[in-house]
């Protein structure tokens, strides 16, 4: 199997909020297209946070892409060029919930589209975080924190209170993480 | 928590493959944003589909947006408008690896990216699939088959060889409904 061949690209959108590609493509058997578009994002840092008494902290907040109010993982972009993925994910952390890790555990690298798509989401676990500071929120952002014991969180995504993949995937992985721990 | 209130909205980009809308929005605080893009994309569907020997069929694809080869579970895109979940979910199945699933078994509807993103992913489960077609792939597809014994593929997400969060949200999920139905 082989990979595309990238003939030519050029910015049909280079806004600091929104960069599309157009890319002219060599298939592997010689087709050529050339609309193939293309969404330069940034990538994405997420932790899945314990508290020392057992409580998963949850960022609730309107998500404008679906027009709802979704329940998700601490989360936040950044540029892998300025920042390292475990920087980002502690700030996003701090930030958005006012809690504070002291370290953090890489959980995974995933893609959400592989497809349009350029950017990765990096999953964090941490252990024992502690509220230290106030939320420090962007204009855009209204987010309102939710704690979730452990012990039910694998259940809300169940009865579908969760329903972003990225956020899913990451608890299965602490999940998995945690419950391999406890039999060690 | 309140909704972001659209007060305009115009589309930036409007080809068959790539749809960017431009929103004005009015934020609950009443400060106005001129330039929050959403990209309108087509709802997905996806199978984790299982032989009567217990081995679950992936697909290996190069995948243009992160330049990668990659491994998923079968899926596609389709219109809400034209065709349910369902039906989309065992056309993808059928089209895109040859296998026949005779019933579906619904595991979530997620969002992949919902700040920028307008679509859903349908997930679904089917049990006891049969080869009984050839492959119908479009003209950017080139698949290959893959089985991995239903044993290891929670296995194959620790190793990272499957790095995408629809299709790990889908197995987990999967796996959990495996797993209550073996005890019950």
């Amino acid at each position: 199997m082989q990979k595309w061949q990238r003939l030519r690209s050029q910015m049909i959108i280079d806004h600091p909020w929104c960069r599309v590609r157009q890319d002219a493509i060599a298939l592997p058997d010689g087709n050529i297209i050339d609309d193939f578009f293309i969404n330069i994002r940034p990538d994405v840092a997420l932790v899945f946070a314990v508290t020392e008494d057992q409580q998963v902290i949850f960022v609730r907040q309107y998500r404008h892409g679906v027009e709802q109010i979704l329940l998700e993982l601490p989360a936040g972009g950044f540029d892998p060029a300025t920042e390292t993925p475990t920087v980002a994910a502690l700030r996003e952390l701090r930030e958005e919930t006012g809690y504070v890790a002291s370290s953090l555990i890489p959980l995974a690298t995933l893609y959400d589209n592989p497809v349009k798509d350029t950017n990765s989401i990096h999953l964090f676990l941490a252990e024992n975080v502690q509220l230290q500071h106030q939320t420090q929120l962007d204009p855009t952002e209204d987010i309102q924190v939710v704690l979730i014991p452990v012990a039910e969180v694998i259940d809300a995504i169940a009865t579908q209170k969760i329903q972003v993949a990225g956020t899913i995937a990451a608890i299965f992985l602490a999940w998995e993480y945690l419950q391999s721990k406890k039999t060690q």
